[in-house]
Order: C-alpha cells, then sequence, then structure tokens
C-alpha cells in the first residue's frame, strides 16, 4: 500500500524557498495554507525559516523520521539529493524537477542515474517532472496546483503536469471531488500499474479516472485493470488517439507511442472505460461516482418542455440505450396524473407549469415501471417552475431507488441553487441533456463489461519456427502445419513440379514462393481449373509471370488445392504491437477489409465470448452472422494461442478462411517473421 | 423588410397585467427595464396604470400608430384582440399566448382562425405560442425571457421558446452577442423562411443561427438559404434527427416530421451549417462570427504545454482538416528565437514558462508560413504565463492578418481576465482546445461551401405515366423507355413468351410482372444461360417459382437481356420526402448499401458538380473512383432531372447499373407509382 505516500505523517520539502512564485516556495505554502498537520521539513541551505517553518541544511539533519520528500532542487543535484534520501531511511520522494527524459540527452542520462539510485536504496519515486499530489481528505496539497479540488471519491491520476492543472479546474466546475489526485510526470518509478493496485484498493476511491500519454506495460496494464474493474469503474483518457497526436506524444515524453487501435481492443478487453477527451472524463466520473449502473438499456426521460427532450432523444439514438416503451399500467397512471396537454410517452413531457409535486409524481411513475432502466430529469426554469424544492424531491427519490437518476437542469442562474441542493445531494447534474445521455451509455457499457468473466489465461508454449535467414516468411505448406497443430481446418495445399501430378478437378494452383508475399498480385494465383489442359496453361503462366521481376525469385513449384464451393470469406490477421504484444483482427474478406477497414482487434489470448464479441463487432456482422460464427471464434481462439506460441512469427494473414453455414476452411495463409 | 417589427417605434402590450410573475406583467417590465425608449401601450381594461405606464381599455382607444401588438391574453379570446388590431390598422403582432397547434384539437381550429384574420387584415403574425423578441441594438426586449442577452452579430431564430430561455443563458456564457433573438412558436405567420431573408438583409448581422424543430417548406427554405450562405453563414440546430426525436416533434409541435436524411442532403445542398447541439451552435457561433473562414485544411496550434496540442491533434484527426507541415524557413526562425527544449514541429510546443513575447514571436512566424491556413493558440496558466499580455498581443496579431486565429486559454480563475480581453477584442475563445479544432472545421466547410455554384435549377416538363390502377409499378420495358428518354443508357429488355426467339447468348432471363417487386428474392433471375437448352429450363423455372404463391400474379412473359461484362454495380434511387420531394440515392451495389448503409443523398435537381460531390461522399468512393464516375454523375443528373418531370412516380430503383472503366448500363429498374 502506498498509503504512506500520498497519506504521509511527515514531510521533506527539499529545495523550499522564500521566494513567493518559485515553486519551492509555493508548494511549502500549499502544504501549509490547507491545513496539513504532520511535521514539515523544508530543506534549505540559507534560510533559517520558512513561512513558519524551521528549516534544514539537509533531510539528514532532521531528527524525526521523514514519509516523503517533495524534491525541487535543479536536475543536475537531483540524484545527490536522492542518496541523501536514501541515507536518511525516506522510503518515498516526489521529485517535481523537471530536466530528465522529456529532454532528451543528458536528461535522459539523469533519468537513468536517479532510477538506480532509487532501487539501491529502495525508495519509491514519483516524477521527475510532475506536479507533485494532492489528498483532499487529509487537507494536503503537496503540489503546486493552487487551489484545493473539492472532497470526493474520484482517484485521479495524470500524467500531464499542465493538464492537471487545467483539469483541476474544469472539475472543481463541474462539480466532480476528489479522494487522491497524483501526477505521474516521467514514471520513473510510480506508474498508473501501481497507482491502478492501489487507488483499487483505496477506500475512500470509488472512481478511478486517469489521463495518459502512453501506457508503460500494456500487457500488465491488461492485468492489473482487469481485476480492479471488477470492483470500481476505471475511466482513462489516453491521448494520442491520432497519428497526429501520437507524434506530439513522442516529442512530448519521449515515450513510444502504441497503435491506438490496439489501446481501443486493451481496452474493450479489461474493461476500462474510454473517455475521449477531459469533457468526457469529467461528465463519465460525476455519473460513476454518485449514482449504480443501469442494469438494461432502457432509459426514461421526464421534461419540463419538449425541446430538450428532443435533444436528449437525439442524442439516446446514437447510443446502445433506448428510449424505455413504458407499460400501458405507466402512461395510465400518467395519464390519470398530469394534464391534458402532458405527453404520457417517453418523453414523459410534463409541460412548462410543472411545480415540484408533478416532477414527483411522473418520477415516481417512471420509477416504477421494471420497464425502465435510468431516468434522465430535465428541468428548464419557467414561471412556475420551483428548481429548489424539485431538486430537493428528485434527490430523496434517487436514493429509495436503485435505478440511477441522472438531470439536466439547464439555463443559467435561475436553476443555480437547485444545481447546488443536487450536487449536495449527491446527484449529478449536466449543463446539457446530451451530456447526460453519453454518460448513462458509457455506464450502461460498464454494466456490461461486469456481466464478462475477465481475461483469458493461457500459459504460452514457446515454441520454435524454422527462421531460414535467406528468406522474411515460412513456406505455405509449414504455415499450414502450424494451424492444424491447432485443430484449425485448413484445405491443405499440395506441392508438385508436374501439372500431370493433379489427380481430381477441379482445381486451384498457388506459386510457392517465399520471396512473394502479394501471390494474387504476383498474377501466382489461378482458380476454377478444370482439367490437365487448363493445368498445364495455368503452370506455364504462374512460372512466367512470377518469373518477370529482374530479380531471381525461389521456386519451389506450384501448390494445388481443390477448388472449394463458394461461401463468405473472411480475414483473420495477426501482428504484435511494441506495448500489448500479439494482437489478432478479424474482418469479412474483400473491400470490407481494405475500403471500409470494418475489423475488429483483441488482444491474444482470448477466450470464446470475446470471440464473439469481437465477430459481432464488426458492421458486416449482418451478413456474417448467417454463417459457422461457432467455428469462426474457435479459429479466432487458436489463432490467439499460435500467437502465444509462437512468438517468432511477427506477422499472419489467413485470407481468405471460405466459411459455410456449417464448416469452413483456411485458403491460403502466410506468416511472417524477422 | 420586417424591421417594423424588429425595431418597432411603438408597442403595444395586451394582455398587460399588474400582477407580479404574470407574462403580461413581466414582458411589459422587461420592455420598461431594458430602456425602450418608444411609446408603449399596455392594454388591460381594469387597471388604470401599470408600471407607470398609462393603460387602455382596447388598442383601439390609443391615439397614435402602433407599429406592433403584443398579445397576451387567453387563447380563446386571441382571434377577437386580432381584428381589434386588425381595425386599428396595426401591422404586425406577436402572440406570446399559448393554446393552439400545439394543443391538437380546438387547438388547431383556433390557429386557422387566426390565420384567416390576419390575412384578411394584413397583419404579419409571429407565433403564437412563443417567447418574443429581443433586439439588443435597440434595448428592446419584448419577452418574457429575463436579462437582456449581449449586444453582438449573431442573428437567432427559435421555434422552441423553452429551449430559447435556456439558449439564451448558454449564450451568454459563451460570450456569443446577438443582433437579434426571435422566437416563432407555432410559425402561423411569420417562419423562418421570411426570417432567413429579413436576417440576410439585416446589416446588424454577419450569422444567422437557427433552432428549428421542423421546416415549414423544405425546398423554399432550400432556394432562400442557398441566397443567403452565399453572403452569410447561416447555421442550423435542427432537432429530431433520430426517430426518437421525431416522434417527440411530432408530439410537440403537431408538425409532420422529415426524413432527417433529407435534410442532411438538403442542408448540405443549399450550404446550411447543421450543428449537432447546442453547444455546437454557440461555439460555432463564436468562431463564424469573430473570424474570417480558413481557405485551406491546415492548421498550426501553438501552445504551451504538450497535453493540450496532444489533446487538439487528436480532435484535429477526426475532421478534415490537417496539422499544417511547417515551412523549413518557418522552423529555422523557430529554431533560432525559442529555447531549445521548445518543439517547431507544428504543435509548436513553446513550454511551460512561456511570457507573452514567446507566444509573440511564434504567433508572428507561423502566420507568415504561406502553408498555414489557421491558428490555434492555446495557453495553460503556469507560473510565468502572461495572460493579459499575451490575450493582448494574440488580439492585435489576429487583426493583422486574414487567416483566422482561435484560442483556448484554459484553466479557471487564473486565466479569467485574459479570457475577458480576447473577448473585448473579439478574439474567439474556448475552454476546450477540440471546442475550436471542431469550430475550425465547420468554417473549413463553410468556405469550400462558398466555392460551389449554388443550387442548380430546372423547368419540370410534368410529363405523365400510365397509372393502371390494377399496378403500382410500371411494366420494366416502360421504366426503361422513360430512362432512355433522358439518354440514359440501359441494356434494353426484349419480351418473350417462347424461348425459342432467343437469337444470341449468353443471356439473363427475368419474370415480367408487375406484380413482382423483387424479381430474385421471388425466383424471377437467372443469368448466365449459354444455349437454348438452358434457356428452356430457365423459362419453365421462372414461370414455375413466381406461380408458387397463392395469389395469381400477372405474367407478360420473360425478358431477355444479354449477360454483361463484369464490372462494378452501382444503385441509384429516388423517393420522395413531405418536405423536400424528390430525394435520389446513390451507393455501390451488394452489402454495401445493405448492410452498411454506405448511401449519399440529395434533393433533385442538381448538377454535375453536385452528383460529384454525392459520389465521392460515399466511403466505397475508394472503389468506384476506378470506374467512369463521369457516366455515374451524368445518370444521377437525369435522374434527378426525370424525378422532378414524372411527378406521379413515387419510387426508383436502378438495381443494378453496371459500370466499367469507361461505359456502363443499367440492367434493372422498377418504377412505383400510388
Amino acid at each position: 500500500m502506498l498509503d504512506f505516500i500520498f497519506q504521509p505523517k511527515s514531510i521533506a520539502v527539499i529545495g523550499a524557498s522564500t521566494t513567493k512564485g518559485k515553486l519551492g516556495h509555493d508548494i511549502l505554502n500549499n502544504i501549509k495554507k490547507f491545513g496539513y498537520s504532520g511535521p514539515v521539513y523544508p530543506v534549505n541551505p540559507k534560510a533559517r525559516t520558512i513561512l513558519g517553518y524551521k528549516t534544514y541544511k539537509s533531510v539528514k539533519s532532521v531528527k524525526g523520521p521523514i514519509d516523503v520528500a517533495l524534491i525541487i532542487v535543479p536536475a543536475s543535484i537531483v540524484n545527490a539529493v536522492l542518496k541523501e534520501c536514501g541515507e536518511k531511511k525516506i522510503k518515498a520522494v516526489v521529485i517535481i524537477s523537471a530536466g530528465f527524459k522529456e529532454m532528451g540527452g543528458d536528461g535522459v542520462k539523469r533519468e537513468e542515474e536517479i532510477k538506480r539510485t532509487a532501487i539501491k536504496y529502495g525508495i519509491k519515486i514519483i516524477g521527475p517532472n510532475c506536479l507533485g499530489f494532492i489528498n483532499p481528505h487529509k487537507d494536503l496539497n503537496a503540489s503546486f496546483a493552487s487551489g484545493m479540488p473539492n472532497k470526493g471519491n474520484v482517484g485521479f491520476v495524470s500524467q500531464s503536469g499542465a493538464m492537471a492543472v487545467a483539469m483541476l479546474d474544469w472539475a472543481y466546475n463541474s462539480q466532480v471531488g476528489f479522494s487522491k489526485v497524483i501526477t505521474v510526470g516521467n514514471k520513473a518509478g510510480i506508474s498508473e500499474l501501481e497507482l491502478l493496485d492501489y487507488l483499487g484498493r483505496d477506500k475512500d476511491t470509488k472512481v478511478i479516472a486517469m489521463y495518459l500519454e502512453s501506457i508503460i506495460d500494456g500487457r500488465e496494464f491488461m492485468q492489473r485493470a482487469a481485476k480492479v474493474t471488477r470492483k470500481k469503474p476505471v475511466i482513462v483518457l489516453k491521448a494520442g488517439r491520432s497519428e497526429y497526436g501520437q507524434k506530439a506524444v513522442s516529442s512530448h515524453t519521449g515515450s513510444l507511442a502504441g497503435s491506438d487501435a490496439a489501446v481501443d481492443a486493451a481496452f474493450r478487453q479489461c474493461g476500462v472505460i474510454r473517455a475521449g477527451n477531459v469533457e468526457d472524463l469529467f461528465d463519465l466520473c460525476k455519473g460513476f461516482s454518485m449514482e449504480p449502473l443501469p442494469d438494461g438499456p432502457n432509459t426514461c426521460i421526464v421534461t419540463n418542455a419538449g425541446g430538450p427532450g428532443i435533444m436528449a432523444s437525439d442524442a439516446l439514438a446514437d447510443t446502445n440505450l433506448k428510449l424505455a416503451d413504458l407499460d400501458e399500467s405507466t402512461k395510465k397512471k400518467l395519464k390519470k396524473n398530469l394534464p391534458e396537454a402532458a405527453s404520457v410517452q417517453n418523453p414523459v413531457d410534463i409541460i412548462g407549469d410543472a411545480m415540484f409535486d408533478r416532477y414527483k409524481t411522473a418520477l415516481e411513475t417512471v420509477i416504477d415501471d421494471p420497464g425502465v432502466d435510468s431516468i434522465l430529469t430535465i428541468l428548464t426554469p419557467q414561471t412556475m417552475t420551483e428548481e429548489d424544492e424539485t431538486a430537493r424531491h428528485v434527490a430523496k427519490l434517487s436514493h429509495t431507488t436503485n435505478k440511477p437518476l441522472l438531470t439536466s437542469f439547464m439555463g443559467g442562474e435561475d436553476a443555480n441553487s437547485g444545481r447546488q441542493i443536487l450536487n449536495h445531494m449527491d446527484i449529478p447534474n449536466y449543463e446539457y441533456p446530451w451530456r447526460a445521455i453519453y454518460t448513462l451509455d458509457k455506464m450502461y457499457d460498464a454494466f456490461l463489461i461486469k456481466q464478462k468473466k475477465g481475461l483469458a489465461y493461457y500459459t504460452a508454449k514457446h515454441k520454435k519456427i524454422n527462421k531460414d535467414p535467406k528468406y522474411f516468411q515460412l513456406k505455405t505448406i509449414d504455415a499450414e502445419k502450424i494451424l492444424l497443430q491447432y485443430g484449425i481446418p485448413v484445405e491443405k495445399s499440395k506441392l508438385i513440379t508436374d501439372p500431370k501430378k493433379i489427380d481430381e478437378f477441379p482445381v486451384a494452383m498457388k506459386i510457392a514462393s517465399r520471396d512473394i508475399v502479394h501471390k494474387m498480385a504476383s498474377g501466382g494465383i489461378k482458380i476454377n481449373i478444370h482439367n490437365i489442359h487448363q493445368a498445364r496453361i495455368a503452370y506455364k503462366e504462374i512460372v512466367r509471370d512470377t518469373k518477370k521481376p529482374a530479380k531471381k525469385r525461389e521456386l519451389d513449384g506450384i501448390l494445388v488445392q481443390p477448388m472449394m464451393d463458394k461461401g463468405e470469406e473472411i480475414i483473420i490477421g495477426m501482428k504484435r504491437d511494441p506495448h500489448f504484444g500479439p494482437v489478432i483482427l478479424f474482418g469479412l474478406g474483400g473491400s470490407f477489409v481494405e475500403v471500409l477497414k470494418d475489423i475488429s482487434l483483441r488482444i491474444a489470448p482470448f477466450n470464446r465470448p470475446e470471440a464473439m464479441d469481437m465477430i459481432k463487432q464488426v458492421a458486416s456482422y449482418e451478413i456474417i452472422k448467417d454463417y459457422d460464427t461457432k467455428l469462426i471464434a474457435d479459429t479466432l481462439v487458436k489463432v490467439s494461442h499460435m500467437a502465444m506460441d509462437y512468438e517468432d512469427i511477427t506477422e499472419m494473414d489467413i485470407n481468405p478462411m471460405i466459411v459455410y453455414k456449417k464448416g469452413g476452411k483456411v485458403v491460403d495463409v502466410r506468416m511472417l517473421y524477422k
């Protein structure tokens, strides 16, 4: 547990300064100002006291024990200071100083140096190049962010200091409260990995939110996140989803950027909710931290104005949520209790002159409807509207039900006090109704994720291939053999050097050469060959066309396969992501993959339900669903195991596998190595 | 011109009330409070004075002329009051009262009644069931919205009163200023149509923004909007884009909902920018009203922190914008003037300790780069940051260039005064950088739209078809003839009743029956028939399979077509939208249309450039681009003319047309009527 860092009994501030505006002054001032109650030891070689605290020449001259030291000295002397901390037996340091890996050059060396020192003395490092941390529940602001965020239950980890400052401001506006705010900077020591575990166990934390520019170890992150997300929602804003963004990330933190599609797949598998931007992040935090998850998609909207109801419905149509079909008895009850002009269809429009009691009646009625899984209450301030009283009753009702109830009290000044009441009573309120819908949708996602069994485990068998250094790929026949080892059905090829050896027609013929990657494009495939005459011509043509290039190509002969009946063609691929390891791709053959990029990805290994989810994820599922999806799922799982076992295979393409209503076979496969 | 309404020389308030909280009181109070300077005549049968104004028993007892009367009396007596207004020669009334079409039943009748009265007396009506209007430039708040919006150049029209109140609040927060705010309610008289013209000419209005729940006359709207958008941006938030939303619209305003895809197509054609929600609407208003349009996609980001730069780049990757490739000379100049740790790649990161002069240098340099079309300046408040001074210099620089410059001064309190400076100096600022990117992207869209030639004109020839009431569709051969009239290439069918009549092979055979809509699904199509023997079998099978159903079907014989060479199949369709008239559909054949809904739509008529735009809009353009797109565009234009001429044809499907690298022909077509 890292409580000794985030709830320290004593703090040293190394590089404390007497000059207002300097970090070494402002951090010490923050510690004092917000009321941290433990002993504080500023270290400064010249001053006697700073901000009323007695100063020390070095941590070594401090008598008592020190839980955590904040380091704000020039990068060049951080390592020396770190050694002193080690000698003083300080267990953790927060290195605020910049000038390390993010600078490149000497900075990289300096970072390696402090890492070694930390290991030698067994010191935990946060940073360098970070903002510090804040624990609102302990009145401790050990950072240079001005202000103290609201107390709450969101544990927030940020990789970027500059973003953290802006984010705390936004969080303040959006009324999100925090259990911890931790900035990790260059992550030389403690990273999102340990913090996932820590915040996962932290009793003050109900929701974990992270802003990450890189992920230190993708597979380890998945393993830990998969456990934490069973208990608490983990919401991550991963910057650098675009190629553009990735360029900026690289020059910003010097870390290798991973492929973003792999990140999406990984998050999905381990149950992490991905936020698109900061606005999303805090809107989600608000919903997840205050309300239970909806256990179905059916949402009921109660509003006192038509327009916002329409806007919310429009937003809802873009999500997995549905407008709940209200039960006849619900409608009857609403009709009885609402004025004639009201709409008892969902969205329930209780019209402009609704006072608090009409909201109460309508909400009580729809909450009771078993077909309603979640509720959005919209209020626009109008002449008769009782904002405060309505807020109080909405909150009370919300506390009596385990269905999530979100609100959108819209407009400016008029509804301000109502909004404050909602906030004090822990009811999430959104400025715009569609933000509430966005949040509800992600909460429903999280509910579905919780139903999943978690990550699949698989013990890799570390199998070897014969890597002939003259080539970059396996022979087709050898690749087929590997698939067959896993029980994947393959339409086997027979290698011939004479067309007379073909004993059954019709067949397809394809070139056997390890110098050719795309057989089709090189003129190396002929299909629908019905007799020996056609076979002779085909043989000649293949040999001629594939010999065209100046470069001499290996030619083992021609592979012959029986022609398969027409079915649906699918593609299964594998590549290795530098952060997440083997990634498996699924898609329908033909233009769907190439033009429309209608594919789904998963990190290997995975199990059958995950594979089914993968198949259902593509838009062309509408086509593939009539074929043997059981076989496809099975094949995907087996390929994921193969990818784990054969670490030397860097890339693989099964293209195509032909599937039928029942059964199917791999027609062609290539496996590359490096 | 409607200036006599929105800049009236005198106002009557019919139904003025002495009771605070009543609409008739609050509106009068608004007129007084914000300083309207013309004569005001409250009409109230009992009170002597209200709010210091002398009251009148009726408008007829007012001596002077009255430009506009606000009516706030019960719905049942509105018509009587309207007649008095007519007799008093009042030219316009704003009917605030509700209880008309939106109520259904008697309300509908009442609305018809007031329409008739208005026509009789030549009175312009705004409303009923509206909020009134506001003219900030004339200090006139003739509505029951509390508060006076900022003066500015956005002319805002809202169909929903309740939304207008909330929207004015949001607009206030987002610092948008208005030339006019007009709520139109049920649109019994003045609608978005007249207001498009009026605001298009209004010199105080630079940007027109509308919140619409329905569009009164789609084609008329397009005609007028196409003219206005050549001069001023028109941004429309059209609610009810989802089916859900449409349901709510219908029950809300009683107006028929149009198909939303047609709205999208129509807006695109007439150059209207569509906002997704209220947030979008005001973010767009801000950018469009303060900055010129970018004349290219290349955006440069200047930031003092990496994180926000990444987030902006991520957002940019989802748009049509590009991160500008900075010129080598630009990079050199930046390198010379910025600290070593800065990034001179786009996003240009001038790092955390940047003071105003570094912003100035960097911005001057990138503005000078001819490869940069627009600039986003990001500021996060850090220790050394000079928010105010930076704001002033950014604004000054912006005023010296015709490239749009948007800003995102992030964070809370710290940058507040900087933001205020930007606002006073007319520089659009966004809380989140991605909102600025969203806005820039739409501004670039608007630039592209301005390059287009405008709507196509076509004089419909009003041609007739022979509508045999026994059937619902034309004979295939007759439908083919219609296409041929327009010079559309068709692979003509020959009707036979005996296979012997086929003189050339291979052929396709299809049933000729007006009782069958889907020939293929009914077993009515056989292809690849190579000889008379196969033809005989096919003939028999078609007759047998299509006669299967119990219901007797017409059978004219069998249509025979030569088999066409393999090419790419496309689909061209037509349907009639209740609001916009004939809508033409384009898509690639096969699964693209059915499963992936990868289609584009346009309202007929349109010209060749619009048709090319339509072809490029589909994702499968990557496939179709290698075929004869000129022929496809030509066919689309001709079909759009056909749709205009043949008003009786309610639906048409060309499915498929086979196209080649050069040339192509329609293979099958069906035309339905009612």
